[in-house]
C-alpha cells in the first residue's frame, strides 16, 4: 500500500511526502529552476518584454480520455491562456490535489504526459505543492497551474479593438473535447471514434500575431465557440454573425450531438483559436495557418457587424437561430 | 437554491458561471489588475529586483477555526513563502475548487476574509479560476494560491549558508495552528482556548533580513518546527541542538498534545519563522523582532554544531532525544 497507493501520511510533510515528491513527481519534472527545497523559485527574467500570469483548476472526469489527460491537459490548458493573450509561456507552477487511494502508477503516467507536453512547449515547472485528502474526494486528482509568460512590448490585443467588419477565424473542428470526455465516462452506452482536440494552440497564436490586424484571440474552452462569442457580443455591443457551413463538426462530434441533444457550439475545445482580425487580412492569416501547418483546419466562420449584440448563426437552408448565453446545461467536469 | 447554494451550472462557462465571478469574486477582490474577461493578466514590474514565484493548495478542515479561516489562510499561506525567501509579495493568483451545494455564504465569508487579508499583506489577485465538482468532493472549498514577489538584488538566502556556531531563531511558540484545527474538528470532545497563529510573517521577515548575518528562514508550516530543523540537517549534513527550555508552547496547546498524544514540535505553525542566524548576531535580532513588535515572543531556540546530521532536543532535566523526520503520523488537512 506503502508503494503502490497514496495514503494520507503522503500529505504530512515528512518522510513519505518527501520521498513521494523526489520520486514520484521531481523525478519527472525535473529542471534547472525546480528546487524541492526551497519556498519560492527565483526566475531568470528578460529586459525586455511585458509579463503575463494565469492560472486554472482542472479537475477533468475521467483522468485518461481519448488524445490526452488532466496531467498534459494542465499544461496546454495554462500554455493556452498565455499564448492567446499574446505571450510566450516560460514558466509553470503546479498544484496536484491527490486523493488517498490513488494508484501511484496512474499518477505517474499523468506526470509523465504533464512531462512530456512541458517539454513539448518549452515551459519550466518551477515550483510546486501537494495536498491528500481523504477517499472519495478530489476524484483521484485535480491540479491547478499557474503560468508565467513574456509578451513581445507593444502587442496589444483585448476585445475593446473589435470593430464592425471584422472577420472571425477559427483554428479547427469544434467540440471534439467535449464530446470525447463526454463519451470517455461511458455514462451513455456509446462508443466512438472521438479523439480530444487538447493540445497547444502556441503554433497558431504565433502565426495570427505576425498579423497587425489581429484585434483578440481567446481558446473556447468550457461552454464552447458560442460562449466566446457571446463574451465578445457583451464585451463589443456588437453582434456576431456565423455561417453555420463554415464551422467544422467533425462526423462522430455531430454523431454524438445528435444523439445526447448537445450543441457542438457549446461544447468545450482545448486546442483551438477563436480569433478576431481585421476583415482585409483574416483570408491571408488563414492561408498561412494552414500552409504552415500550425492550424490545417483553420477557416473564417462569421463576421462581427453593427447592430443588436447577440450571435446569430446562420443555418445552411438560409436559416437564422441565435446562440444564446449558456444557462443550465451542466456539463461539468469538462476541464 | 441558485442563489443561496452553488450548482453544477455554476461551473459551466455559462451566464451563472459570469454571475458567480462577478458578484461573489470580483466584487471582493476586484483591483485595477484583476480583469475577470481576459485570459492573463498583465503585471506592472520594476526594473530592480528578482522575480520569485511560490505556489500551495489549501484543503483545511474545518473550513472556518479559530483564529483563522482557508480564505485568509490561503493568502498567508503563499505570502509567507514569498516572505521566508526574502522577498515582497506582490502578485497572487486564486484557484478555487467549489462543491456543488456549498453555501455561498460561507463563501463570500472565506473571500471577505481573504480579501482583507490580502489588503493587509499589501499583495493584489490578479488572476483566478473557479472549477465546480459534485457533492462530497473537495469538503466545500479547497484554495490553490500562486504568488509573485520582488527580491532584493544580491540578498542570498539558503541552507547551503547554514554554518557551524550559528543560533537558531523561533518568532512565537509552536503547534498553535495545529491544535486549533485538530480541536475544531470536534472530533476529540475536547473545547479549549486555543487560536492558530496563522497571519503574515512578512513583519519579522523584514527586520530578519536587515542582518547581514541572516542565512535562512523557513515557516514551519506542515510537519512544523521539527520537520524544518530536519530538512536542515539532512541538507547541511550538520547537527541542531534545540533547547526545550527555549521552545515556547502555549499552556493550552500543551494540554492538548499531552492529552491526545501529539508532540508540538510536529505540529503545524501557520504565522511563524525559524531562521538561522550568524551566533554574532542572533541576540541583535531577537531584541529587534521584540523592540519593534514584528514577533513580541521571539527567541532563540538552538545552535548548529558539526557532528552527526541530526536534530537534538535538550530537555529541561538534561536529557536529550533525538526528533526523527515525521513518519506515519497522520495529521491530514491542516493547511
Amino acid at each position: 500500500m506503502h508503494d503502490s497507493h497514496v495514503i494520507i501520511a503522503h500529505g504530512n510533510g515528512g518522510k513519505l511526502m518527501r520521498q513521494l515528491i523526489e520520486n514520484v513527481f521531481a523525478s519527472r519534472l525535473a529542471s534547472p529552476l525546480l528546487d524541492v527545497n526551497v519556498d519560492a523559485a527565483q526566475l531568470p527574467w528578460p529586459a525586455e518584454g511585458e509579463l503575463m500570469i494565469t492560472t486554472d483548476g482542472f479537475t477533468v472526469q475521467p483522468l485518461e480520455f481519448p488524445g490526452g489527460d488532466i496531467g498534459s491537459l494542465a499544461i496546454h490548458g495554462t500554455v493556452n491562456d498565455l499564448a492567446v493573450s499574446g505571450a510566450e509561456p516560460r514558466y509553470l507552477t503546479l498544484n496536484a490535489f491527490l486523493e488517498e487511494g490513488l494508484e501511484i502508477a496512474l499518477l505517474e503516467r499523468l506526470l509523465d504526459s504533464m512531462s512530456a507536453a512541458a517539454r513539448a512547449c518549452e515551459v519550466t515547472i518551477v515550483a510546486g505543492d501537494t495536498k491528500v485528502v481523504g477517499r472519495g474526494e478530489c476524484g483521484g486528482v485535480y491540479f491547478a497551474t499557474t503560468g508565467v509568460g513574456l509578451k513581445q512590448q507593444g502587442l496589444s490585443l483585448g476585445m475593446d479593438r473589435i470593430r464592425p467588419g471584422d472577420k472571425i477565424v477559427l483554428t479547427g473542428s469544434v467540440g471534439d473535447h467535449g464530446a470525447a470526455v463526454l463519451l470517455a465516462r461511458e455514462d451513455y452506452g456509446l462508443s466512438g471514434d472521438l479523439h480530444s482536440d487538447a493540445a497547444s494552440v502556441l503554433p497558431a497564436a504565433r502565426v495570427l500575431r505576425m498579423f497587425s490586424g489581429l484585434r483578440f484571440m481567446r481558446d473556447p474552452t468550457r461552454g464552447g465557440v458560442a460562449t466566446v462569442a457571446n463574451e465578445i457580443a457583451r464585451a463589443t455591443g456588437l453582434g456576431l454573425y456565423l455561417s453555420e457551413v463554415f464551422i467544422p463538426v467533425s462526423p462522430p462530434v455531430a454523431s454524438v450531438c445528435e444523439i445526447l441533444g448537445f450543441d457542438p457550439y457549446y461544447l468545450a475545445c482545448e486546442g483551438r483559436i477563436v480569433a478576431v482580425m481585421d476583415g482585409k487580412e483574416a483570408e491571408a492569416a488563414v492561408s498561412r495557418l494552414r500552409e504552415t501547418g500550425a492550424a490545417p483546419g483553420a477557416v473564417i466562420i462569421g463576421e462581427v457587424q453593427s447592430g443588436y449584440p447577440e450571435v446569430v448563426v446562420r443555418t445552411e437552408f438560409g436559416g437564422e437561430r441565435v446562440l444564446e448565453e449558456l444557462e443550465n446545461e451542466p456539463l461539468p467536469r469538462i476541464c
